[in-house]
């Protein structure tokens, strides 16, 4: 079950990712279907990979990045214990600038509770 | 024509930038002078250095300098598909992470059209 | 005395700081711990590390972390002057793309005014 | 004619290519080949787009992408006054912490005349 | 058994963060602590937290870590492939800014099995 | 008295300066005069700018502006003690991905003593 804040940034996601794909650009099509081909279970299982995918946001403080990696761990499973494992690393390597980020991933994290 | 949004942006960008010149701080004044200069006509045209201003912005990740460039970029006559050739090479230099910063360069491209 | 988007601003970041806590990762906490205790006093003042913490927050365009730095500055009694000489050396490190930071710098330093 | 300087960057670079590919991995592979698509000319011509790279590497702060597409807008014919104008936007935009790429784009680019 | 590159990055790294702690900094010795204690297991696995670590540092680009974390990796019998998938999901958030790096990173890997 | 290490680092700087100047490029020639300007003294002391300059060179991860600022620090006089706080500030807000560069910096500091 999703809240409000959940379904509105997934919908304005797709809303753009749309008018994106219209615009007909070959290489950020390719781009995109790439970056979803990406995430999908290989060597590393899916679980593995989003949990780096989030990591990798929160060192980059893309907080919408962050937004929807969270999405996709939730729906792989994991627990609150591993989320903190996953923001303490982003924060020891990226720095006290994280830490703004950090905020607002726990405040989205907690919108799944709801 | 310019719809709100467009207007909002450039009227608190306008404002700001008096407040920080009433500062009188050197420094800061001459770099905006050197950054309007930047852009003028030169062995380059004023197209291809707000081109390659947009482009840095997406790949800086910096929302505010693309709405910008995507402003002076318009009033240079760049077509769609030429915004999105630049779009489609700051996605590949900047990765993933420029997407966000991408789809709300796209919303506020289309702001234009209104 | 300070207004409503001062308050605002340090209310979200206390709440939030709290709900972090109560995750008990001890990486997290004690990397918040070191972060308080990296201000203090020692070889170098209060004042001299805020407005290093200022600049480098301004260079890595992090609004919230400017807006913290802003604060413990402003009770250290830095003045306008001093002020717009940290701003001017981070425009000139981190380029034009620090200008729509500095802007909302300049914006929130104005609300301890009002 | 190229000096060693050029030709030693160019071999490691593609001997390393040959490497990444023969890793079979078709993420990486698909990235490559889309990366050598998206500079082959469009509505934009390759010149432009190699001064877009160029612009994008220096404010990213990356010497090798500097070098390379130094190497590709060389091939356009880009004068030494179109070279410069391009390093200034970038140089602006990203602050002074690009002026010991600048230095050695620089370096680099006389390699060509010599 | 490793080769003299690796043995040389391990005793630099080793002889310098030496000289660190001599400075006898705490936050700098917290820190180091803080660093070392936030990559032994948890609620996820050493292997799992040295992937993290080693691709926040390809798409934050820095040489030196992604040497360290690739050290670790193979410690942890990450396997080629498994390799090669933390390199793809790296160059997909990072952009092509991350290939000079992953051309480092696959020679430094290649160090570990001669 | 100053070692090899620096002789050389500073010989480099100054030799490509010289070359960047010839370009006659206005725009970076005013960027270099103005980057000189604002660290003279002003409302804040050239000891307070150039730590500010240290600090933000080391979270922005460039080397060479880490040797700069070490060099004009100790002109400045600027104790061990003092250095050591600026880093562990540097090191705090940027994290971990400081280390390499902190590991340098603190060779190249001890080139002062030799």
């Amino acid at each position: 079950m999703t809240t409000d804040k959940i379904t509105e940034f997934n919908e304005y996601r797709s809303r753009m990712n749309e008018r994106i794909f219209e615009s007909d650009n070959l290489v950020i099509k390719r781009f995109f279907n790439l970056d979803t081909h990406a995430y999908t279970a290989g060597s590393l299982s899916i679980k593995t990979k989003e949990m780096i995918g989030l990591a990798c946001s929160m060192v980059l403080r893309c907080d919408d990045c962050i937004k929807y990696h969270i999405g996709k761990c939730k729906e792989e499973g994991l627990s609150k214990e591993e989320f903190f494992e996953v923001f303490s690393i982003a924060l020891l390597i990226g720095g006290s600038i994280v830490i703004p980020h950090l905020r607002r991933a726990v405040e989205y994290l907690e919108e799944f509770d709801q």
